[in-house]
């Protein structure tokens, strides 16, 4: 006859295996890209300070490119740019409507390779609105010439406490280096309630 | 009769259910907020360098202000700065005692605000003592006129290796642009031991 | 006579309560630090503009060093490095043949001490080879006298999505600021499976 505890003692070693395989932290787990545990689509806009136009610039330069570059290699920016929502608006010229700003992008980049156009962000996502109070954290690489780019989101505070995941780059528009406009979308993989 | 071991099986498979459920990294977990797995409480002081004594000077500035703010945007420091731990005293004028550093606080801020006093910091915390070794490294934004700022940390070395967490800043005392002491509660939520 | 049902009922409860120890985020869990779930050995190549040789540099000083130091602190450098594979190779002098670059390094460093050499570095690890297609994203502080240094690996794209770990840096050759070769030991503890 089957003895009910010997299996009960498998099922619990069983389980002790399955426990320290999957909870190692060197390991590999699979998470689905497509299904974030939260994610927010928002807009950033720089407006670089021309040397005229004070009242609305966002974001200063504080390093001069290198003379050995065409390609601003060495130019830092440091910003503190609106995120705002969009909507779909027929009657707008573009077909969008933009919110006033649901969050302030606050950090720097700066352009990154020699010989063609990059640049390198690290930056704090400061929400202060109804749906959301709390800064994520972000860094990485923005080889804007490419259509979408990732980079890190690696902390946050508040609503965004210990989150991390990715934020993908495309760019919605762009004048030389004095306008731009990214669309931010914010998938976030980890996400904990205090 | 009750069948054991359909029992164990039904028990297994609810196991099963339950890891992939709370294993599943796109996933929102609950955090105590107030239950750290490590907390260190710690006092930063920053002595810009202002042009006349460098041997007491922790920080310097390496770009200058923009011109369009009156509030420092764009201004960048780098900064060597003692870590140290208090002790009420009640000798002492403003009741504590600051102990020898205890860690070295290495890295850069910048004002990231055109209109508003505010910073943003990226660092690392480099310990070396008879109670730790290692390098938590920290990012995020410092609105300092607030009360209390969270910053996150976002990964760590040696005693703090893969530590994760939130690091509350406090001001302590400030003199214009020139000294300022903040307190830093550390709190890690992610502990590892190798 | 034993009960199986009382004994599967207690094995449950334990289960529980190992779960609920063990998945708590404000946990102390223990890694291997010598079992990475993905390790990367890489050099890295920094040759620093020298006023002379554009087409060479891979770097740029985009602060100047302060007044108030010999050893450069507040001196900040963009680059855009190479990183190599290293091959055993009795031929070369010095035992090593490089391979074309297998990524870049798109960053900054700045020297961050006033009385001693160290460093501070931010930059990602632009992966476009046949193995790999990604980019980790690194931070920390890099005290280049010392043998080895750690900084911590944040974040990840693509085939580094969400990934975790530590990154050892050992000085390989150095000719003064001008040039520098790092070994950089890349030890994942966090890997993810889109």
């Amino acid at each position: 006859m089957t003895n009910p505890i010997q299996k009960s003692s498998f099922i619990f070693l069983s389980f002790l295996t399955l426990l320290s395989q999957l909870l190692s932290p060197a390991h590999t787990t699979t998470i689905k890209a497509n299904a974030p545990c939260n994610r927010i689509q928002l807009y950033y806009h720089d407006i670089l300070f021309n040397g005229i136009d004070a009242a609305n610039a966002t974001s200063v330069k504080i390093t001069n490119p290198s003379a050995i570059s065409n390609f601003n290699f060495g130019m830092m920016v440091v910003f503190d740019d609106p995120m705002m929502v969009v909507f779909d608006d027929p009657m707008m010229a573009d077909g969008r409507l933009l919110s006033p700003a649901v969050a302030r992008a606050q950090g720097f980049y700066f352009y990154d390779k020699k010989d063609i156009y990059s640049a390198w962000f690290a930056y704090t996502l400061v929400f202060n609105s109804t749906d959301y109070r709390g800064t994520p954290n972000v860094m990485g690489s923005d080889p804007f010439l490419e259509k979408t780019r990732d980079l890190s989101v690696v902390g946050g505070t508040g609503d965004f406490f210990m989150a991390r995941g990715i934020i993908t780059f495309q760019t919605d528009d762009a004048m030389g280096d004095f306008y731009f406009r990214l669309k931010m979308d914010i998938k976030l993989y980890e996400c904990y309630k205090k």
